[in-house]
């Protein structure tokens, strides 16, 4: 591991998908209580009766969220619920988090307590404890680091690898709606930098902006596959963008897909939103990231009972990975699903 | 909680601890598996035939580590050992840990490699997994977010607010050696920056020094108490210094102290090097900090068991709240412990 110390090798050559991939081949899990680790939304860890599931997560000023116009009480409700996400990912009921808090001193007391009511706000939602902290200065900016933690019954820990195929593929809620609310509010503040007399012009975009700043984490639809007594066969949550979890759900899978572009949920808003920016919905939907909706496999046995639930969408299959992963646009033509970066998405 | 918005209070008037206790008291737990929330070295989980315990640490380049003179490998296993000596405070068996790391593109793989093989030689000393991570860029500078747990039996778990009048006050290994490292680290830096080719002079310092950038998380005390049949009345780690630390016990306790000069146990050479920086070893070891010993209470009963183990000192004893907290220094003088700053050490 350390042998060629001259050698450096650029991290952007990675990127972050492809360190967590070479940090995994490093390592080598030996407690008899790791059930799951590295390679999940959450770790998983034997608890005699139960299983626990571990997530984390790390927050940047400057590069996760930009306080010019995320109000502290709106980032720590969505640094809370981001990780409270992650755990129903794992169809585990979240319990615990822990908050590590860094901030210059350009933060107020008032300030610091505008964030943590938001993270209790979250975590009230879901009878999910603050229980432990850690708090810190930097030399400049904020850092938040949270960690959640869950239970969920051996037997009902839903993992991204174990789609089978014919499975079919559903999403909750609609997609999309985050990014464009991030455009908007981007638009909005180069704006302001331009002319701080204009004030902002979010009228009418109320629901996309606040898919952006205050995302809620599915825990009604993890409790509404139970009650329905569906058991996802796998489920990963979509924070990057419903291609980029697809194709991780499939690779972790060894599966292929295929979804069709007219049964992707899309909320009307996002639709009218998207034309403004000249954004094709379906991409924002695909590529854009940050809904924190649940992506999940079902067994074709459960169909009749999944359409029975409002909220859920079916929009397409698993296959063989020999196939690949597919979007059947309205065209009926047949494209292969790629993670595209935001940067990609202008010009549909 | 967001009544009186025009207020602004500064941070620094509160203090890190300030802090932590302000927001505890915002914080009310609800779910019943949470036994211990925030005040302790780690929160206690409720996991049906046993206890889990749950801590995490921030560190942030600038404030808490300094790359100029922590190789990567190091920063990488104290970190790790930081977060593990918090579970043996509870008296428990560390497990796993998740990794948050955030990086600006100075970095290379090769270098993100060295910490995480540190990291890993940390976990390895314990058979600890790592199981979870996020990995992010920074704007600039590195940002650590380790959280780490761990078991006990329900009966076993020790808290640091249970200590009892009349107990026996231990601390294992010795104290103040990591911060006259840390001294030397810096002097030496200073000279480099002035004359980049004199080369450092750590020579005789080794000890001192290994004892800044690779402490070790007591494990084997953890053991020798449980193989002598200890169970310790109280316990907290040593990260701020002794001085600081007996304060937040005896706080949590509601107890006072005394502890006596001569019976603190300091390293020869860490009383040698104290001489260079006019600083008073006693100093050293009650406000220098990290490290990462353990500082526990024991029953009177258990003290002919407690002199049979080596590596540990009996300095002191609990008292009632009432005759607060107290050094009796080499001369029979009796002076009141307050948790010092590092800025008023150089003056002894």
């Amino acid at each position: 591991m350390f042998e060629d110390k001259n050698h450096r090798t650029e991290l952007n050559s990675l990127g972050e998908f492809g360190l967590i991939r070479h940090l995994q081949g490093l390592i080598e899990n030996k407690n008899p209580s790791t059930v799951k680790g590295i390679g999940d939304d959450a770790a998983v860890i034997d608890r005699s009766d139960h299983y626990e599931v571990l997530t984390n997560d790390l927050l940047i000023e400057g590069v996760h969220f930009d306080l010019s116009y995320t109000p502290l009480k709106h980032l720590g409700y969505k640094a809370a619920m981001v990780n409270i996400s992650d755990v129903f990912a794992m169809n585990a009921h979240p319990s615990q988090i822990t908050v590590g808090l860094a901030v210059s001193n350009r933060f107020s007391l008032e300030a610091i307590e505008e964030l943590y009511g938001g993270i209790l706000l979250a975590c009230e939602r879901f009878g999910v404890d603050l229980v432990g902290g850690d708090t810190s200065s930097t030399p400049s900016g904020m850092v938040i680091s949270i960690s959640a933690i869950g239970r969920v019954e051996k037997d009902k820990v839903v993992y991204r690898s174990t789609a089978q195929v014919h499975d079919l593929i559903c999403v909750s809620g609609n997609l999309g709606a985050a990014y464009i609310g991030l455009q908007i509010l981007n638009r909005e503040k180069q704006i302001f930098l331009e002319n701080p007399s204009v004030q902002p012009d979010l009228e009418g975009s109320d629901y996309v902006i606040e898919r952006q700043l205050k995302p809620e984490a599915r825990g009604d639809i993890i409790q509404a596959l139970h009650s329905a007594d569906i058991l996802p066969t796998s489920m990963i949550d979509i924070s990057d963008g419903l291609a980029s979890e697809l194709l991780h759900l499939c690779a972790a899978s060894d599966k292929g897909c295929r979804i069709y572009e007219d049964k992707i949920p899309i909320d009307p808003l996002t639709v009218l939103k998207c034309e403004d920016f000249n954004i094709n919905p379906t991409i924002s939907a695909l590529s854009g990231g940050e809904d924190y909706e649940l992506l999940f496999t079902i067994s074709q046995s459960d169909f009749e009972k999944a359409k029975a639930i409002p909220s859920i969408s079916i929009i397409g299959h698993i296959t063989e990975a020999s196939a690949g992963s597919a979007l059947i646009d309205k065209s009926d033509h047949e494209t292969p699903i790629r993670a595209q970066g935001w940067d990609s998405m202008k010009d549909n």
